[in-house]
């Protein structure tokens, strides 16, 4: 028999501690490196930071006002750690207002985010978490390849 | 209001989707590789596999049994890709059968996981989810580095 594993408030907990220590680790990095180190490739953590935020806020406001809008990473404007962080905690408090206006009926409903990927509501906004933490993985790898030990996995 | 985000059948699937992927992970290494390729001082991927299948199958044993057991990560016996992926497929199969024999009530229950994390069980049984993607996240800057494409993120 199948019952709650976890509530739309303890996701939201769940949520922002993951962005609260995703925030330590872009302020780990010199602001260099930030935007220009990678391994194996791979994109900078600025870059990772630009798509979660790209994500999160924008992908939210979507499946509130049940519309599809093309994805956008604002490059032009994010370009300093500064305005990195900002942006970050402009979004921290979005996050909270829009995710409290998605009702458990719309949790189950499917939406075409970003115009590109139908899904139920509720395994978008899991996969934007596990996103995070996937990308946020690598930007330990490229901490600790510049010899910066990164803040610990646990500490939300 | 607070509401259900997530039923403990959506959480099993999520889960087990998300070790499917990390199966095809460890299956992307090349045997030397797996056990010794890493960036910047970390572990190798076999490490990282050793200590997911130490967490999963023996930390969902823990919480049904209610007993507290020293952590093992069985160093001894997995020394190749296919004793890997053997246990792998073991662990999909206990995890299945101890899921399900969590209650709703034990959920919210604290235990003592391993003698040494004192925590709601769901929010343990989150942390093994996050813990791999995390690690898996490494796991795909090391098959980058070596010049091998990882499998696609979303598919589970």
């Amino acid at each position: 028999m199948s019952t709650t594993f976890l509530t739309t408030n303890e996701f939201l907990t769940h949520w922002q501690g993951h962005r609260n220590l995703t925030r330590r680790v872009i302020e780990a990095f010199p602001e260099k490196e930030l935007f220009e180190f990678s391994v194996g490739g791979m994109r900078s953590f600025a870059e990772l930071t630009k798509e979660f935020l790209a994500i999160a806020a924008p992908g939210l406001k979507e499946i509130i006002n049940n519309v599809s809008v093309p994805f956008d990473e604002k490059k032009e404007e994010l370009k300093t750690k500064t305005a990195l962080l900002k942006a970050w905690d402009e979004s921290t408090v979005l996050i909270n207002d829009y995710f409290n206006r998605i009702s458990s009926e719309r949790l189950k409903e499917n939406h075409n985010l970003f115009g590109q990927y139908e899904f139920p509501v509720f395994q978008s906004l899991l996969y934007f978490v596990d996103n995070e933490i996937h990308h946020r993985g690598q930007g330990y790898v490229y901490l600790r390849a510049l010899g910066i030990e990164p803040p610990y996995f646990w500490e939300r």
